[in-house]
């Protein structure tokens, strides 16, 4: 990490972000015409998405945009300005902030690019902007960023044609638009709740947003996304107060120099040692992902799961031996452990089997194929784990869809694994014809669907060392 | 693995396994007119699936089972049996074997569980079988299988409801159905050719069905599912042929006693030690995978792709600079390097960029925004690209559906990246709206594409080390 001394910006300034978040009014310099512009995008995505304050359109020489009336600089916007989205040449940035500060003007989003992430002439530039900013008192989002999302509230450079959901509280701190469209595109029944660009992170960095956040009442899991971090010391700092009332799931890159590297051409982030950030993650609370697939597993993990598992022991209930020998694996590997079942369980299930079938942990349903009931087997197994004081967590591995099951597992699912104190419980299923899209209820109903068993096993292991972070 | 003196069974016999791909004959022994049973659905599948030989339910007491006549006895069916499906219960199968031989019965599935494992007693009455079937001269699949696929002709205990495509010639061999239904599920688009659930494996054996595949002119690609191995230096010996001419994945269950202990009482096999495996398989060149994911990710690249990596050198096109610098961490995580771009490639794609562009690998097509014309910056990468011998490899990040771009990525791709000698490409897209659907047409025209960076450039690597294997 970047040590404090060499990233002294902001720091005496105000951590409140309700002026990027939540403005009364904003002006888009550099607004446009054309469909598929930045400038345009802008003001048509805060037009689609009901933006409740006013919206000034500021280009020179334009009446309109968007059927909305232009003004041809800051000066002729006649109101205050609360936020200015900057849709301009790198170049004009520093003198547009110092029209800025007499209009009110309490936060900026940059959105282009050609600053730090150029090199040297780019980064003086980028320099002359934070000046400009701190002379006018006016908070930076960017260089570099595609802008944010509050609800329907977008203020963002590309076009938004997502329908979210924001019941799941989930909220992104990216240097990238790239993770939270992936999260979008993977998880939008889960839903959206904020999500920040901090591209270059000249200003507005991590740590703030990520204090912002912590206090949002709406937010319940972050996720971030991080290239380098500035103030590193403050970041850690507040890390290690949010994680105690929220989760915080955070990717990485530039894990290696190659990734550093590019990095540099990215976002002009300092990178900084990959071991130290490891270290930091861990005491800080963070809970570090590899790629995307994770980043999405856990945040789905804490944002869904109805309780986080007290304790390391699973059970596994499964329509497939193979596939119990893969949570068995998993378990080993990512420190949890295979749950003895108690008696009361064992005799219980063992009704629904017939009598040569092996009772243990993993329950293997398809053992009952041969009493034409396993839909009981399902139910058994599920009834009594709910109860069974051994377990502390459940994976059921299992059909969706038109395959294998004359009965809607779903149903048992929601019925039959208690509900005023579930186990926690993540469901591994293979999906058929709408499997897919009916298992993305369950996210909604307590559980946790992921696409392999030991995705699902390492999710559970990461809520599991949450709880015991908290206690 | 298990010695070879430990499992003596099948040595001498042929390894011609048609009698069960492609029998002139069947009869279904138990055969059911339940909906639902086993001994329904092996009938039922093979009507559905318009078997083209003789089908012969056999099951005391029945006339006719799914409109066919039904027999009550073995020695009743009027013809000549070249496979017998024994749906019974498992202490039947002995003496039924020895009923088949008179008919000329070459195969016999054994579809039952409760033998070698449920512990000591079914193991005995495994080795009955094994007993009955030598004497008969019959080889055995099972015990404890779900059957096997060969394109429509699917002899299986579960209901068949999937439409396949057999076009890639991906096949499967597994110790359950678990993971050809999975590939299935995900990657119906890229087909399946055959898949053989080897249960328990008393008799057939991986290295028998690997030989048979190995052979088979239809299958390009094997995947494998293992819990433990049999004849060991046997399955060795057959791997290190036949991974000359086929790519073959495996996904080894019981890595850890856990897993090892699971196995026990799912299918019964013999574990040992997972350092052993390791070691094995790299010696005869099958490409072990950790979990479904990996196993579907690396039969897809080799399924689809439209050539192996020559060198290790990677180009990256990417909408996200953030991507790009994922890609480069993963280039390093998996023993690729990033291709440094021949100054003409260099020279062609800048002037599709803005003057303050950064050129370089990552080529981050998003910096082209400001020119408004992202499209020709994608064209001018791919093409330049596809003529650089600096460049084995290219992975682009993109969006499709939409969001970002307006034009048509695929069309871009496919027109862009040449043709006759194409460089391998992989494709990690955000997708959006009919992105998913679209997306899968891709894997059928050379590319493959992955859900996360990672991944792709983890099967690239792998694809690459086969290239290695093969030189």
């Amino acid at each position: 990490m970047a040590s404090d001394e060499e990233c002294p910006n902001g720091e005496d300034r105000d951590v409140d972000l309700n002026s990027f978040l939540c403005p009364k009014s904003i002006a888009i310099v550099g607004a446009s015409a054309t469909p598929g512009v930045v400038g345009y995008n802008f003001v048509a995505n805060l037009i689609d998405g009901n933006f409740p304050g006013s919206i000034f359109p500021v280009k020179s020489g334009m009446k309109e945009v968007c059927g909305i009336r232009a003004y041809p600089d800051m000066a002729s916007v006649p109101d205050d300005v609360e936020l200015a989205v900057l849709a301009t040449h790198p170049s004009q940035v520093p003198s547009l902030i110092r029209q800025c500060g007499p209009k009110g003007v309490k936060a900026a989003i940059v959105a282009a690019a050609g600053f730090a992430d150029v090199g040297h002439e780019g980064k003086k530039l980028e320099e002359a902007v934070l000046d400009a900013a701190k002379e006018q008192g006016i908070r930076i989002m960017g260089p570099n960023t595609q802008g944010l999302i509050n609800g329907k509230s977008t203020i963002l450079s590309v076009p938004f044609r997502a329908n979210l959901q924001r019941g799941s509280g989930v909220s992104f701190i990216c240097q990238t638009g790239f993770f939270y469209w992936d999260w979008i595109s993977r998880s939008s029944h889960v839903g959206l709740c904020k999500a920040v660009d901090l591209g270059n992170m000249c200003d507005v960095s991590h740590a703030d947003v990520l204090e912002h956040l912590g206090n949002d009442p709406e937010t319940r899991v972050i996720a971030m996304h991080i290239e380098g971090i500035r103030k590193g010391r403050e970041f850690l700092d507040v890390a290690g107060r949010v994680t105690k009332r929220k989760p915080v799931i955070a990717l990485k890159a530039g894990r290696t120099d190659k990734g550093a590297g590019a990095i540099a051409s990215h976002t002009g982030s300092l990178v900084g040692d990959d071991a130290v950030y490891n270290a930091a993650f861990r005491q800080a609370g963070i809970t570090r992902a590899i790629d995307m697939n994770e980043l999405v597993d856990f945040v789905r993990v804490f944002a869904c799961l109805s309780s986080l598992p007290k304790g390391n022991r699973v059970a596994v209930v499964t329509f497939s031996g193979a596939g119990g020998s893969l949570a068995a694996d998993a378990c080993s590997e990512f420190g949890l452990d295979m749950a003895t079942l108690s008696e009361s369980t064992v005799q219980r299930v063992r009704k629904a089997f017939p009598s040569w079938a092996t009772m243990g942990n993993p329950i293997d349903v398809l053992q009952a194929v041969k009493t034409d009931d396993m839909r009981l087997a399902y139910e058994e197994a599920l009834e009594a784990l709910s109860v069974d004081q051994n377990v502390d967590a459940i994976v059921v591995i299992t059909v969706i869809g038109n395959l294998l099951h004359e009965f809607d597992i779903l149903d048992i699912l929601v019925e039959h694994t208690g509900t005023a104190s579930r186990k926690p419980t993540v469901i591994c299923p293979l999906r058929f014809d709408d499997g897919f899209e009916r298992a993305a209820g369950l996210d909604l109903r307590g559980f946790t669907v992921f696409p392999t068993v030991r995705r699902a096993v390492k999710a559970l292991a990461v809520a599991h060392a949450r709880y015991e972070h908290l206690s």
